[in-house]
């Protein structure tokens, strides 16, 4: 037996050298590591301070020019966990973009969808396929998978808005296709036609066709989201509650590849530990409170953004009203029948508290 | 020859009493007449005068009590083509229900759908299924299959509104289940509820489970629908357009067996020739003009209903800018691969002149 | 009071008159029959006798001459309950038809879909839309809505199959379209090709576009269904065992208007008393049993036909093992949430015996 | 303007340092890279030889003892532009399993979904949630997502097999979840029953729930496979027909995150070139053929495997008839709308032979 370990040893020494020569690799050295007991996330739950942000952003604004080729000015939220890459999780895109007075970011188009939530600023408008949408705080505004747009601030101040895409995970799908517009501007054919025609009521042009890729729909105001969180905390009670924007003439997610939530968290409000497949990435709208991921604590107010990994342990917690807007990748796992999700019953142990750069 | 057709003949009256004696029936002498060429329905294009039916409607009013065991004070629209069946037509139950000032009528369900289209009054709630929804004119109140649902008329004048029911439909399935409330007027537990939660935006509570057999929204208040409709002629153009009343959650009809529907002709409106299968009703809501079908002439003002069978020709005109509120049993044919339409290149020749009675 | 009453009385009737004269009715009076508390159907409980039916097909095969104009030698089992019309329930039309040697049953199309059930006979091809389809003993040939078809006798005997249909449904509907194929047969193009390309395996062409309104497979054969029924009941046991014949594309049913199903009884198989919305038409394929329909019990034989209406409470009993193919209108039912079933806790007593004629 | 040029480009650094430092990344200096106009794989086209993966293969069988903890005795195919990892494309991993007589591999479960297509050997079976599976050159067999599954070769031959899974995705979805079973064999209750009984016909129990997230039938025999490419083929033609391996109750891909397809060359068939986003992964079942891709030349032989990237351009011929089974990562694509193809008219010119290592 000795002599044939041995031999087995010396076999198996040469062997893996043949089978990488080969470009091949065995399984069983790496079994554990590709399948894991649960999901063992590269993506670190982290946070960005608003004010650290918006500092860089200003900065971009004096230093760097928005124009045909550098088409925007944007600053990616990088993981530390993803090895170099400008992605916020592994399957998300999450970012800041700054316009300033009088900019414009020129028209372009691409199959990786875009959410934009406003978080400072007037008077800047995204024109989608011709329909130009007034973006003000707290709104949503679509720019789905290859609809061209383009931004323009028609004011005198600069916004700053959150970019959320799909672009880490359509990258990996190696299905990315990317198109100048022609023009630095498309051609502007209404002014927040969607929503005109689609928002606000569950009425139906018999002119529409078959389903929709995405949402007719392009443009959320805040005033709409606000009030039917008001109404929804009224009618189901704390500690939060979750909205999620949707196509009006399917009710499926407004974006297929990723879900769009706001999220208000009662006065006092504490949710119960909760843990699902798939990373979630968060924008403080309003309030200051406190979120604990895997036992870490991450305290936030407004502007700051923050990144919960897939199958990390989450609860939220406020003293005061708080509004979270979020994006997630669970629509492409609900649709392959890969969502689970867990809910625990004891709070966690805070073990540690993030502190932000 | 001779002699053996005269065999058959003789033969032939014996084997067709013998076939009667035994439930069967030959289909060699009936065949054109079950399988038509096209459809030739029983239904009658037909108008009710507002006038004549409110009158009679009022005249009700003095002498029926509503009560347990005669629930409601109906008036079913009764098509003269259906051999005394109390339908409008061959799938659709069309009516005026009555309510005086002070009236309630009782807590009951059924498997038939219905919806109530407001025509005249102020003051009344019809509850269902706990919620109590404020109807006034030209408001869309759902009662939908097997919701519990009663009617109050908490005001000094009385209510009239279109009764739209699939009952002749789900009869000839052989589906009515009916049931009283144990109460004459069921527990209130929300007031215009469903329309504060699934109302006016495209945002979803996650707390909603599977699909719902029907819309979860049970008002759709008519400023909501005139604004639509303004803006989606403006969008679109005349002659008319049309706008489908929608469950919010998944963009399908309101009711899954017949549509709600609402057009508005834009001044100077006439439609081209349009013909499809399955009936239609109509309710006038604003506005005076002119239906033509199959080549007779229906001339409406606000108040007045009338039907269009199945696969007849319509055209709809009016001088002034009107409004018509429709139910079909379009849903029931699509679903199963039975619908049908077309448009005809020129107008119909109109030669007859419907003269209400 | 009571010159009140009186005056009431008088008033009541002349009103009851007006509403006439002007094509209104009254639902107060009427509302129970219109809405009873669980279906009423007028579809009654009934059996066919196959020495009966066979005798009077062999004669009609004598007597009628199947040519265009009197396109087939059918005899509709015709429900006792529905008035004069030929119809096996409210919404199913059951036939027998009659094929003799060396005739041919010209080429038509039409909205109602039917399904062949082949009861008797060899050497029966049925073309639809081109494709030559074989009859044997046990076999499942569709002819679908708008599908040209028709049916071609080369052997030396007379043929006998089950005609199942939507036609009742379909005509309520007032959706029936016919039309003549130019010439008395169509051109054939394949022979059993639809078998050979969508039966018996779970692979699909990628050439297939969208979804199809009916199973593009056309023929079922008996040797398949035997084997999945004694497939299925070694698995499943009995007392009885069902299978629903489906489109392979999409697992639906075969016709969207209704089901086709063939049920096993086991040996000494008794089943639990059930009730459903919605009626279905049985042809015994082998053995001899009894059905017990709302406590009156019909024996059976091979070939004989029954039916059992919306809400009947049925028990199937057999001491051999015993076949039973089955239409029904489940498939519309559920399509529109209408449909319910219940299953009884005790056997039905039996009251009475049905007496065929 | 020089010395803002000046000003700004040491700025700039220091900025860029600044984000860097804040986990932040500046999107204008990769835009280009993020999004290329089409999608750039980083996957490479690749053949790996039959001759050189058995050799490896059986040399593994002597080495490598297959047990818990080491649980299955496989060479993946790591494509060499996947930086070391263990993949054939970015989002599919192929594999080669070598199971030796009277060997098992231990029973587990994972959420990754596998499919098993035979190269070579006999007497092996697969047991998937209590179903032994028979294993036959040719025959498909599935191990979905969370099946409990194990190998047993009850021969006296090893067994070769492809491997086929979405763990490259599954894993990039941090969705990965895998349980061992408590024993090393779980326990047998059929054997091939769901061939039996979901195999072979278009027949469904009434017992079936609601939508599965997989194939209830879990072996696709070879024969079944052959006859329907050979009746396939004479229906269509050729150059090349394709059948994909559905669930049978649903006509869906038979695992939901990836398609399982077998292809049949015509003797001198030579396809149009086609490009599709989305990789494949090849296994050439029978017959000697060449395939060009992007302008380079494989030629492969029974048992060969192969890689076309996302967007590649792809030709296939052979002087005589071969057959290809593929897995490729469309139902994904599809189901969120990023699926494109396109047809080009000019075959390729071949630029370059791929040399097998």
């Amino acid at each position: 037996m000795a002599v044939k370990t041995h031999t087995v040893e010396v076999g198996y020494d040469e062997f893996c050298g043949a089978l990488a020569a080969k470009d091949l690799q065995p399984l069983w050295t790496q079994s554990g590591k590709l399948m894991p007991k649960q999901p063992r996330p590269t993506t670190v739950p982290w946070l960005w301070k608003w004010d650290t942000i918006f500092a860089l952003a200003e900065r971009a604004g004096e230093l760097i020019t928005v124009k045909r080729g550098g088409d925007r000015r944007v600053l990616a939220l990088a993981n530390p966990g993803l090895d170099g890459q400008p992605y916020t999780s592994s399957t998300l895109w999450g970012a800041i973009q700054y316009l300033g007075p009088r900019e414009s970011a020129p028209a372009h188009r691409h199959t990786p969808s875009a959410i934009r939530f406003v978080m400072q600023g007037e008077g800047v408008w995204t024109t989608v396929n011709g329909d130009s949408c007034e973006m003000r705080p707290g709104d949503l505004v679509l720019t789905p998978n290859w609809a061209w747009h383009d931004h323009h601030n028609e004011g005198d101040s600069p916004m700053v808005w959150f970019d959320g895409l799909d672009l880490p995970f359509v990258g990996m799908m190696e299905a990315v296709f990317f198109e100048n517009h022609p023009d630095l501007r498309q051609p502007i054919t209404d002014h927040n036609g969607s929503e005109r025609r689609y928002g606000g009521r569950a009425l139906r042009t018999r002119s529409i066709g078959g389903p929709l890729p995405h949402s007719p729909l392009l443009r959320y105001p805040w005033a709409e989201t606000d009030r039917a969180l008001a109404e929804t905390l009224a009618a189901e009670g704390g500690p939060m509650v979750s909205l999620e924007y949707t196509n009006p003439l399917d009710g499926r997610p407004a974006i297929p590849t990723f879900s769009s939530e706001m999220h208000r968290l009662a006065p006092g409000g504490h949710t119960r530990p909760h843990r699902k497949v798939g990373s979630s990435v968060y924008v403080v709208h309003h309030g200051n409170g406190t979120t604990i991921v895997n036992g870490q604590r991450f305290d936030w107010s407004p502007g700051d953004i923050f990144v919960t990994p897939s199958w990390s342990i989450v609860e939220h917690q406020s003293a005061e009203q708080a509004d979270l807007f979020s994006i997630s990748d669970r629509p492409i796992l609900q649709a392959l029948h890969l969502y689970r999700e867990a809910e625990l019953e004891e709070p966690q142990e805070v073990i540690a508290t993030f502190e932000p750069k």
